[in-house]
């Protein structure tokens, strides 16, 4: 990747984010170009070591000679400059190599505006050919979910020692993850956190189960593994038809979520915020006034 | 609170819960009824103590004889049935007081959704006369801190074990903070984090900074204290009308988003999933399908 396609994508996802995902003219290139790259959700608590493993990944996923995209949307990863725990050294390991784009996304915006803004990052990305592109989020808010949901492939990854983990588990992960990375198994109760949380999921989730396994992502220990399941996933997900579901689901919720911000921008471009503060200076409730908006609109 | 008044509480609540917010029908005798509680907004990392303390200021706060409503948004703290750590036996201490209401609400919906619900449930506490409403999130995601930021004040539980409680600070919690509780006082490394922590805040911003305060709150040692700046706060807020200034901005907000929700609710009235499903089929771009929908739809 040359210098002038690098910045070509950092405009675009510039573009992209300061419209919230609105602009089309703009990217309107990237359309019928998406569509092949393997995106790849990863997310987590705080501290399971979800920025170590992805390092790891895509350390591997280069050796295989795979083009890689990062796009990091939790504000306290190593990629967006809040790298408190030294991992700048790991950082500029990838940075440096021209098979690699990485880039952060500022928690901004409330309304979708950063899901779509990831998915339009990750769109530009496939649009130039990254084979490859790893979405990082962390995972307990709805819009974090929201976000590695709109991915082919979500990881969880978890680690042992935190009773956290457990909880993460019940806070709606399990119901998104296609495998369950359990990282630092090399402490001591590793290997019953993992009996537990397969306990778990058997316990809670009929039909097909996400994968646990195993890593020591600071050790590369279990990498290999991990990145064999994971494109086998994705291959076997393409044949068997269903990645294609799994994408036209994702179509329509995002088509949606489009759709509802486009006309919520329309409501407020011929209702401003005076006159919403008119409202507020009248003391009506809440919803009447909500109401009150619509009624005047739909005049 | 007669036990007929809990049911009531509890089906109105419900009832928000389940449409979203959106119906004001069942909710419209609390109308003109709310405003008197100080609402109390806590959130903060998994793992930092969020439950713990606010069992201990709920004691505290009974033992001045204030009765109060708890909504818990968090989904892996105890008050939702998640109690994975054994904190049954406060929860029973608090749950047999007649003047406490305890209301968890489950992650559901994307669409501001949980945030709406969350301000029906404190406006419902609020009109059957709770003094005190604590509503506790866990602060990492976009809608967790559009919920407690909707609140009269705002406290943030951190502890000075975890890295996680570093980034957290940068991960929009600062902004948000009245308060900045600092747990788990009696560990190692306790004071130098408050140190940091006041450093940051110090260096990040000007004008009114929030207030740093150390707990121990299984030891309910420092709880008091929160508890009198706590109802200092509120009372200086009602005096300097700041507190009024804070919850027209919010009203605004809700108003807006509110506006948003219905007009959504209008649009996919008149607009299915199949007729999505169909654009999906034909292979639109989601952005130029979105567009359709509105055209359509505005004609």
């Amino acid at each position: 990747m040359n210098s002038i396609n690098r910045r070509q994508i950092a405009r675009k996802i510039s573009i992209a984010e300061n419209s919230g995902g609105l602009e089309d003219r703009e990217l309107s290139d990237i359309i019928g170009n998406i569509g092949n790259a393997f995106r790849i959700g990863i997310t987590g608590p705080v501290g399971a070591g979800k920025s170590t493993l992805i390092n790891k990944l895509a350390l591997e996923q280069r050796s295989r000679g795979q083009s890689i995209g990062i796009i990091a949307v939790d504000p306290s990863s190593p990629f967006t400059g809040g790298a408190v725990l030294g991992d700048r050294v790991r950082m500029t390991e990838l940075t440096l190599d021209e098979g690699v784009y990485i880039r952060s996304l500022a928690t901004r915006g409330a309304f979708g505006g950063l899901t779509e803004t990831s998915a339009d990052a990750a769109d530009i990305l496939d649009s130039y050919g990254f084979e490859r592109i790893i979405i990082e989020t962390v995972g307990v808010g709805q819009t974090e979910i929201d976000i590695v949901e709109a991915c082919d492939a979500v990881v969880v990854v978890l680690e042992p020692s935190s009773g956290d983990s457990v909880q993460a588990i019940k806070a709606g992960l399990m119901e998104i993850a296609d495998v369950f990375a359990i990282n630092k198994m090399d402490i001591q109760g590793a290997n019953r956190f993992v009996e537990d949380v397969e306990g778990s999921i058997h316990l809670k989730m009929s039909g097909s189960q996400p994968k646990v396994m195993p890593v020591i992502a600071v050790k590369g220990e279990g990498v290999t593994e991990l990145l064999d399941y994971l494109d086998e996933f994705f291959q076997e997900a393409k044949s068997s038809g269903s990645l294609q579901e799994r994408r036209e689901k994702q179509r329509v919720k995002r088509i949606k979520r489009l759709a509802e911000m486009m006309i919520s921008k329309q409501l407020w471009a011929s209702f401003s915020d005076q006159d919403i503060q008119k409202l507020v200076d009248e003391n009506i409730p809440v919803k009447q006034a909500a109401k009150q908006i619509l009624t005047e609109i739909n005049k």
